[in-house]
């Protein structure tokens, strides 16, 4: 089934504990198309770069089933461009500089044939621009996935629940989803999330793992204990990615089969944070993920018979 | 089988952003043992009061089984008080008062009858504490375990990884594990570790969960998501209750045992934090157990088929 994604293409400067990178592919799209491609094709991908960009990386893309007809390339303009630095704490980090470039008036333009598909990301974008991918849509897709930040709740609240309205997934950390509800517990939290639109939602806590929630039901995946996490940037979209390119791939949106997402999507984004940027989610083989999604069976397996 | 405890017996003044109680009983061997009666007896009990304690508690250990002949009682002194305050993030605290009292000079002495137990646990103590016991087992138990905390590393490193030696399990929470390791990866912490002694050990995450790890195997069981944490003091020693409580109980202590016995000790601390001091945990009904151990499987639970 085709899956569309909306989100930033963008160049990253990042610095963690274990090195320096001054110039590399980075951004929601772009994160989750190369996790997604391991999944499904054709992903859809709409998003806005300058003149600037590697379009080696565009082609490599395509190569892998990513169709970029919904990428605007800006001429003479600059890509958008982010740097942040990790401390030995990855769970937080600091954003140094975001030039937001072509960004800063992106108008997202779905070509025809993608007006049609049948699953949707929303990447963090302002909840304006997400809602005007919704608008663009001929079909109701069967499932809308979005994500996004503090930032938004911060300065547009208002738009960002009018979108929450019209989405099925939303995915956000655990600082977000207090932000959002208002509620310290994260269990209170998921529910009144739950009640603001989305009918699932996935609280994602770094190395801490992710929660689902449906309804009353809840289920949780950790994170693979790893010896060092070389760098998280893009761990979330990449996690997106595995777990929409899983459903999109097995056509089944059941909460058996979101289970399943969620573990792909934690596989993933084990991957993901083990070099800079895409490097290592680009050059994963269907072993590899199998490998790390049986070493979640190990992780979280244990028999029990209960005699009442 | 017969299960050895050697802790603390105190008073606790607590303070969380939901209630605040002056007097509380308290101390690790205390919650150990109120965990642990719920799965073995006898419960051999070995620390120290004053004779200002209330001793209707001890009574009420009794009846569960809690052998207290090793309970010295110091006529005309003060038990060890502690006094802590959480926040809303209840993996932190502040300790307010720590009032040594008859701890100040505590020798454990063991009776007879106590020094063939088959199960021990080793309460956070001095490790010159923890090592005079050992000193007095006259056989050596299936299983030692042992808990410490970063205070004893700051003072007594040298004694602790001796005491690390004798023993066979290890309770640590994370921050710890990164101490005694000097390693922020905890992977690599735990590597570590296991290299000092203890084929087994625990870390401890609070409300992120608990890793149990022995040779290149690991296991992770989540703390179950709770609406709200009322007061997290105990809840380690009540885990370490269900985990030893356990495995005496089932006279196995095979890694797919200890699995078990880890969620055991998950659904006891998951009660643990829902009332004051031992106040949950004293009420508890083996359907209840069994109940939140229902829904660490639900939790947890997924099924994949992997192709390859």
């Amino acid at each position: 089934m085709s899956l569309l994604v909306v989100g930033t293409v963008a160049f990253d400067a990042l610095e963690t504990p274990f090195g320096k990178v001054e110039r590399i592919v980075g951004g929601s799209a772009l994160h989750f198309s190369w996790s997604a491609s391991n999944f499904v094709e054709p992903i859809n991908l709409v998003s806005v770069v300058g003149s600037d960009y590697d379009f080696d990386e565009i082609k490599a893309l395509n190569a892998r089933g990513v169709d970029t007809a919904g990428l605007q390339v800006k001429e003479g303009e600059k890509s958008f461009f982010w740097s942040g630095r990790y401390h030995m704490d990855m769970n937080t980090r600091d954003s140094l500089i975001t030039d937001l470039n072509v960004l800063a008036d992106f108008d997202p333009i779905l070509p025809e044939a993608y007006k049609n598909s049948d699953f949707l990301m929303l990447g963090n974008l302002s909840p304006v621009v997400q809602a005007k991918v919704l608008d663009q849509m001929t079909s109701r897709p069967r499932l809308i996935a979005m994500d996004t930040m503090n930032f938004w709740m911060d300065i547009q609240m208002a738009e960002l629940k009018e979108v929450l309205k019209r989405v099925d997934v939303l995915f956000v950390n655990d600082e977000e989803a207090r932000q959002l509800s208002g509620q310290h517990s994260i269990v209170k939290a998921a529910k009144l999330i739950l009640e603001m639109g989305p009918k699932y939602l996935i609280i994602k806590k770094g190395e801490h793992g992710a929660l689902l929630f449906q309804g009353n039901e809840v289920f949780f995946a950790p994170a693979l204990p790893l010896e060092d996490v070389f760098d998280p940037t893009g761990a979330g979209d990449t996690f997106a990615g595995g777990f929409m390119g899983h459903l999109a791939a097995t056509k089944d949106i059941s909460f058996d089969n979101m289970k399943r997402a969620v573990i792909f999507g934690t596989a993933m984004a084990s991957y993901c944070v083990e070099q800079f940027g895409p490097n290592r989610t680009k050059t994963l083989e269907h072993h590899e993920i199998d490998e790390r999604v049986q070493d979640l069976i190990d992780l979280v397996q244990f028999d029990i018979s209960l005699v009442d």
